[in-house]
């Protein structure tokens, strides 16, 4: 045994840990009985606590000390790059501090959930201001001198930056904004009214799923509350909701959960345990979620297809054909909650929080300021004003867990879906007569092979760059968005 | 904080780790997607790796030698006695042996599995060879030169010897045969015939579960090929599995899973993920699961009231009466199959195979003549011939998982169900007209408080002698089955 291969047996029986403490995760929202809550808690404590152990093993050091990198394959490098950066975060912080982040995170959620339930955003502000400032100083211990937000950042986004990230999104906003504001002064389709059969939602839902490529030899779906897709590997789950005055919810939700899990199923098997075996950060994870779910499910082709199967399983549902089906999916409603956002409007939600959060972290914003903030700026973005704190600064829980830096991602993760699509289009002519017969093969086989079955082994931008032929970037996006609206809602006219 | 704090921190986590790997069974048999064995297969190492490296941990002995017992209350002295005895068992045994096992174990089920398909025991008997070499290697190391198959006991039934189970199975053993052959000389009542909805039966199963006092915010039913209880404390799961021809397996089954579980959720709740948390023995919990099976879900009293809820489910199902429904429910029948025996031959089963594992394991008896001498004594017991070996030596998996020492505790369950059932009759003397009214909270709540609550906190012998007020022997459990088979079968006559 060498050291590279010490290394990699100890990492494969973390990666597996990992996965078990995963898994917990998802049974507490699935399958977990209520009053197991407590008991849960500890175990996930103590999960935590083996992995942090692992994670932080001093034999790591000597192992990394003694490969030589350039003996390697390429997987070798990267698996090396994953590992050492695992483990420098993992020893920056002080474990007093990730302990103490660890319960005040834990309980903030709880917290969070009250002063949702009563609209009070100041029974949550001390909480959150305890959490800001225990990030930050974690943040602090990670940039080791520098930008706080960009080490924050990089737990899920490894390599982006505040700045480039500003950018980015500075170019995307007003050209959104603009787009936004035509279509609300266009004549708007109708939107979907009665109710939808729940049983006949799930049967259709698991049927889209596998038009989309879940496997469900290495997967199952339930529902939660909340949709997700948890695990990696051989054992991917998907959940998704129903609601029967709303049946797109449930689909769309499954689709954009299939995106995540087909990532996560279309890594090369032989990455399988290893730092390649999952997908490199949330921005890439998100691309594929949202080019499944819009790009590819909310095309008008595919809309086409999912018309025949709404009446095959609802009967006549009161939509009269197959275009005003299209435009009923795409509708462009008013709105205050991010994840009910149309693909117009979402990514204003998200802008709106990326600077708030980092107005935060460096001290620009304070939280007793931070709700006049999020409602002035909504009222500047969306033209109105937020009526509650529920919807408002308090529909979000990652505020509560700690999560600063995550919400870039998700734009970031549209704007990926962007290039992609634009070269996807490119490679695959025949694409829209695919989707319409409800075959998303040539489109998912795609981003398998130029995406997802590349794992950990190119850094986020490069695994873009490399699909798409260009460095990331908001044009593609814009393009896309401002043509599929300005046709829905004739705005050459 | 002391060393006993430490002991008892250390200790609860260990337990909170012990619950995960547990419910990664439960998953496997529930819930997981077929394709996700191989992965699933780690994630079980890496647990049990964990688990071994925390109870072998050297601070354990160094706390163990800091702690003066006579300072501890009872509870304090019990956990320190089962902390001691799994620490001394891990260390033991030597690592690579323990992996050895583990991987022979893992690999062995396989090929029994493929055997018993084939009726071929010829294919299995090098596996078993090994297995059962490698086992009496950990037995001799655990027996440091006692008795290798009470060093295996006592992994199940910690304090129990083969010999004076030896003495209570031989006195067992010839009354249980007399009364069934007088059984099998009277006119048999009919069988159970007809079809029976599945999802009726699971319906009505759930309302046993809870009849039986099931709690359902701490738990949770669901189907799986082999019937089990999963977990401890504040999530404990239970399985079931329907037969359309069979109601009374999955109804049986569920009573049965539900004494297993009801003994994990009847202990002291200060005991959660302590080593008093869990059910003290193979023995003891058995007997909860056979009292709750037997002596009451198949009373005369009980089987009174589930006739009629059978009626509600199935309508008429040709059975005319109270009467003839509890004749129908405990007819003694012919057959090779012990997880299919009635009350009355079950034990035999059981103690054919208690006499041929000492046998092998004291090298008496040769893996070579083992199906010979399986099917010579399963003629002398039951008066017909083994036609397979699936239906003979090969029926059961606990040998090829190197689970010697653990079929006499199925038996042992009995003795004491049987000394259990003759203090709760006398405690509680209305029960018979409780049960016949589908309630049986005088029984369970007596059960919970002389036996459930304790947990982990007395010796086995100890909880069935402080609840039944008699040293463990199989005297009321012959009198018990005495006096029912011969009113069932008018032996009297």
């Amino acid at each position: 045994m060498t050291a590279y291969d010490d290394l990699m047996a100890h990492q494969r029986e973390t990666q597996a840990l990992a996965q078990v403490a995963g898994r917990l995760g998802w049974d507490q929202e699935t399958m977990m009985p209520r009053g197991a809550a407590p008991q849960r808690g500890e175990e996930m404590a103590a999960m935590e606590s083996v992995l942090h152990a692992r994670r932080t093993d001093p034999r790591i050091e000597s192992w990394l000390a003694q490969i030589a990198p350039q003996a390697l394959d390429d997987q070798g490098r990267a698996n090396l790059r994953h590992i050492r950066r695992s483990f420098e975060r993992a020893s920056k912080v002080p474990a007093a501090l990730a302990a103490r982040i660890a319960r005040v995170t834990s309980e903030a959620q709880g917290i969070w959930a009250e002063a949702r339930a009563s609209d009070d955003f100041k029974a949550f502000a001390p909480t959150l201001t305890e959490v800001l400032s225990l990030k930050r100083e974690e943040g602090q211990a990670l940039a080791m001198g520098g930008n706080v937000y960009d080490a924050m950042l990089d737990d899920y986004e490894p390599g982006a930056t505040g700045a480039e990230l500003e950018a980015m999104f500075g170019a995307l906003r007003p050209k959104l904004s603009a787009l936004r504001a035509a279509v609300r002064d266009a004549k708007a389709p109708p939107r979907l009214s009665g109710r939808f059969d729940e049983n006949a939602q799930m049967k259709l839902t698991r049927r889209l799923a596998k038009t989309f490529g879940y496997d469900m030899t290495h997967g199952r779906v339930d529902k939660a509350v909340h949709p997700f897709s948890s695990g990696s590997g051989l054992d991917v789950r998907i959940t998704t909701r129903t609601n029967d005055l709303d049946p797109f919810n449930c689909f769309y939700s499954t689709i954009h959960e299939v995106g995540h899990a087909a990532y996560e199923q279309g890594i090369h098997r032989d990455y399988l345990l290893t730092p390649l075996g999952q997908g490199v950060s949330m921005g890439v994870h998100e691309s594929q979620s949202r080019i499944y779910e819009n790009q590819l499910g909310r095309s008008r082709a595919f809309t086409e297809w999912l018309f025949g199967q709404m009446k095959d399983a609802f009967g006549d549902f009161g939509v009269p054909d197959a275009e005003t089906f299209y435009r009923v999916v795409n509708r462009v409603s008013d709105g205050f909650i991010r994840t009910e956002a149309d693909e117009l409007q979402y990514n204003l939600h998200v802008l709106l929080r990326f600077d708030l959060e980092r107005a935060l972290v460096s001290h620009d914003l304070q939280v007793s300021d931070l709700e006049a903030a999020w409602n002035d700026r909504f009222e500047a973005d969306f033209g109105y004003k937020v009526d509650k704190a529920s919807n408002g600064v308090l529909q979000d829980v990652h505020w509560s867990v700690g999560l600063f830096g995550y919400f870039p991602t998700y734009s970031l993760g549209n704007v990926y879906a962007g290039c992609l699509h634009e070269a996807l289009r490119r490679d695959v002519s025949a694409l829209d007569s695919q989707l319409a017969a409800g075959d998303t093969t040539a489109a998912t086989d795609w981003l398998r092979a130029n995406v997802q079955t590349h794992g950990g082994l190119y850094e986020p931008k490069e695994v873009i760059e490399r699909a798409s032929g260009q460095a990331p970037n908001e044009a593609p996006l814009l393009t896309y968005l401002t043509d599929k609206f300005s046709d829905l809602y004739d705005l050459s006219a």
